[in-house]
């Protein structure tokens, strides 16, 4: 496939919570239809879906059938099990491709990884045993976090250790799974740079924001963040040197610290990211269209900021705050359709716009 | 029903084509989900709705089941058969309601309305035979422009007498249906007011967008229009006068011809807009959701606008522009999922946001 997807066709996509569901909105905007593949039901992308499937990861027939319907598949988190992609890849074309997600899926493959391409992380050290914790610790020093290597998201599987006797407790925490120990890194603040490529390799990249986080959570992404013109030069530098090792489709989320001395990167996410949702209301183009432009063959947009944006995290019970959010001037209310609050759950988010001065 | 629907409910459009495509979509936004009713298969709604019905409008069964499944029933056009309204009304709220469609559905009632209300229209007659055509345009000169009185839209139903030669023809025309003769508006140009009532009363209107016809069809809406302060005021209070006058609930367009001398109301549509197409990149609350929000009792959100914007059309062929308009700068391309480019058929329309300076 060279040429763009014609209008009409069909993006699947793997996953139907709220990334899904603006991915399908985003698709549907460019003439596009989507079918979405969840095992789960109620699920937020199918309020606004062309077909969804309700079936197991490993539900072959139902795979086949979801294959046989789509033009291109692409996804909405990088935890789908490989088996299922394994399953897929002959069939339809995937975007981004597996490499991106085996990097993203191990901790320590992409760190690995981003070590190899010359960026700055956080020290690490594989960990597969106490023994192993206690030499990665030394060597590391506290604090430091140990991070099972799969399957994280939201500050879930991880243990922060003080000192040399919380190795123990920590290791036991990990249940055997492999784990990574990482040191802290000192820094003033974080940004993301959330950044496409497209089919032929051109890059484009929206203006980085700044994140604040509560409880291991995202809460806060401000635009424009606090960074020197030589550091956002940088940071958008350093996506796209990703995107282009990767030899990426689509659109990625890079997590980066900000130190005195430099740019540190936390992670990454191969697909589109929290901190990219003030663009729905701050470009003409936003990360989740820009997304189904890369995967459908489509020329990348104008992600321009066109003006300053403050996103807020609607997160269990904040949706109380709702009736006065309704209200606010320059709000504007996202909410994703999730059936009840739980503390924790992400049900929405608020783009709120700073208007430039006339 | 005096409360906000809950998050969930679900909102029965009647018709799917793009408005009730982007009306889905902003309904989806606030966490309410869309059944769409619609004789036609393929429609543009399909693709972003919970639910479809495909069903004739007099198909009282399948009606029935529509209406137990929603909560609140809207529309995207004012030409619904009246028969349909009538089963569907004593079954759930119809917002906006039957007299803002019984004044709209009919041009004549229309301009009567208005003008009992004090708002300047042209000069009109009804008429029902050859005799009574050759007395309006007696009365109202020539040039002057003959109408269906009902079902008429894009031009559609319209026939322009320059001399009383003319009368024979255009009455020929109307096909012996209810008529009625308009004279001309020595206008400047014309603008329009999307204005929106919630069901306590609250009034909000967008910026005022200058329309530019080609073909008798819609080509461009520029905003902020060419208007002074105080008429700019005025045409927002025509649009609220009108709002309360019909008791209305949701978004209504008004188009305005401005002379020197006058604003002139040209029609109302009670409905969301083309000419309000432009607020999905100008406002943090673009006409479709300000419809929602009126239709299921949510307060009225901030229809500010943030930044300028030129909406154009694309019709027919215009969709050729696609790659070039895919990569300009500041332009949101919205397509509508229609399989054919037919000439004289809205495809898709841009907005291009003009940034202000910083």
């Amino acid at each position: 496939m060279t040429e763009a997807l014609n209008a009409g066709s069909v993006i699947g996509i793997l996953g139907g919570g709220q990334l899904g569901r603006m991915l399908s909105v985003a698709a549907a905007r460019l003439g596009y239809r989507c079918h979405i593949y969840d095992p789960a039901t109620h699920i937020p992308a199918a309020d606004v879906a062309a077909m969804v499937t309700n079936a197991a990861w490993d539900d072959e027939t139902a795979l086949a059938r979801f294959a046989a319907s789509v033009d291109v598949i692409t996804f909405e988190f990088e935890n789908i099990p490989t088996a299922t992609l394994d399953f897929l890849e002959p069939l339809r074309p995937i975007r981004p491709g597996r490499r991106a997600l085996a990097v993203s899926q191990d901790r320590l493959s992409e760190k690995a990884f981003l070590r190899d391409l010359g960026l700055q992380t956080a020290p690490f050290a594989p960990v597969d045993s106490l023994d192993a914790l206690q030499h990665a610790l030394g060597a590391i020093g506290a604090p430091a976090i140990l991070k099972t290597r799969r399957m994280g998201y939201d500050g879930k599987g991880q243990v922060r250790l003080e000192s040399p006797d919380d190795t123990a407790a920590a290791w036991q925490a990990m249940q055997d799974a492999p784990a990574i120990l990482e040191g802290f890194v000192p820094f003033s603040h974080e940004v993301s740079v959330i950044a496409a490529r497209g089919v032929t390799g051109e890059v484009a990249a929206f203006d980085p924001g700044e994140n604040l986080h509560k409880s291991g959570i995202l809460h806060e992404t401000r635009v424009p963040a606090r960074l020197s013109a030589s550091q956002r030069t940088d940071a958008i530098l350093m996506a796209a040197k990703i995107l282009n090792a990767l030899d990426y489709t689509g659109v990625l989320g890079v997590e980066i610290f900000v130190t005195p001395q430099a740019l540190i990167v936390n992670e990454i996410a191969p697909r589109v990211h929290n901190s990219g949702h003030w663009t729905q209301n701050g470009c003409a183009v936003d990360q989740f269209e820009q997304h189904i432009r890369a995967v459908t063959g489509l020329p990348l947009g104008d992600g321009q900021r066109h003006s300053d944006v403050v996103m807020t995290n609607l997160i269990g019970d904040d949706l109380d705050q709702l009736p006065d959010l309704l209200r606010a001037p320059h709000a504007a209310v996202h909410l994703y359709g999730k059936p009840q609050a739980r503390p924790g759950r992400k049900m929405g988010h608020v783009n709120r716009i700073i208007p430039a001065s006339r």
